[in-house]
């Protein structure tokens, strides 16, 4: 059976969405998604602010209460008939985020096994066949195959095969026929 | 450079010995670690009082101040200097000991980067060379050589590279000369 790492941020979870909700309550302005095509909220606010952005992800309650990214369930339930899989999350750089994302995991996904989850910094230490990452930095020393996830942040990320969301991954995973 | 990965309970923190002390003072008994000789501690305490064992890796404090194992961080100082070292543990099954866990390893081990801590369950999502392990059964699946730390439960265990602690790790990876 081949084995399948996915990503939480930006790939299961919609971190942006409750950062952009936090910063535009917080200092009074209207930043969208569709401002962030090609860049990282971090480079279209001012660096004054930046602190002030890291605070958020650092906060408690941040990762709690994340949407989830459409068509992820569906698809993830599917793909678990027929790949491995595991959920590989760069938690390491905010530790609060530790219980969140396991709750949220289990909350969102109970069919993947909490023995599946990964807290890692750095993904190299992964050994699976393929990663589904929006971070491209992830798949420099990935051994098996990298799926780009599409964010706003790599829009104009090139050389990577690409993924728009999960009906994409669907049909990668599961070509017509098989599922 | 070679990737070692790491466990934690048993292998660099003394787990056991914490268990002892509150299982010994909550139910008046002398469990040492001579009489867990090829034995878990579960083996040797009544079923009824399984819960309360259980109980204890999931309180909040319980992974707080475990003592450091003899000649952990000063092997692995030299170590890092030679090898990619990775600290994976299996801490899906008490997820209350994920805040406890990174806390300690920056507290004893902060020459070890977060970017390289592995929070996991399934180890065999391991890419390294060795794995150093007091549970055999995560060498079943992994790719790269185990490595059976001894603790007293894995005493009667054979058919592995075992090694009786971190001097002798020190030298299985550092052979005289070459540090």
């Amino acid at each position: 059976m081949k084995r399948i790492a996915v990503d939480m941020d930006e790939v299961l979870a919609d971190a942006l969405t409750e950062h952009l909700i936090r910063y535009n309550r917080d200092h009074d302005e209207a930043i969208t998604k569709g401002h962030l095509h090609g860049k990282w909220l971090w480079d279209i606010v001012s660096a004054d602010r930046h602190a002030r952005l890291e605070g958020y992800l650092r906060s408690e309650d941040f990762f709690e209460d994340l949407p989830v990214l459409e068509d992820s369930q569906e698809v993830l339930a599917k793909l678990v008939k027929h790949y491995e899989i595991f959920i590989a999350t760069a938690a390491m750089e905010f530790p609060n985020s530790f219980g969140p994302k396991y709750r949220w995991l289990r909350r969102h996904f109970p069919f993947i096994p909490p023995m599946n989850f990964v807290f890692c910094g750095d993904k190299s230490i992964l050994l699976a066949d393929y990663l589904i990452d929006d971070s491209h930095r992830h798949f420099e020393r990935f051994k098996g195959q990298g799926l780009l996830f599409s964010a706003p942040h790599n829009a104009k990320v090139t050389g990577f095969r690409r993924v728009a969301g999960w009906k994409e991954i669907e049909n990668f995973f599961l070509p017509v026929g098989r599922a």
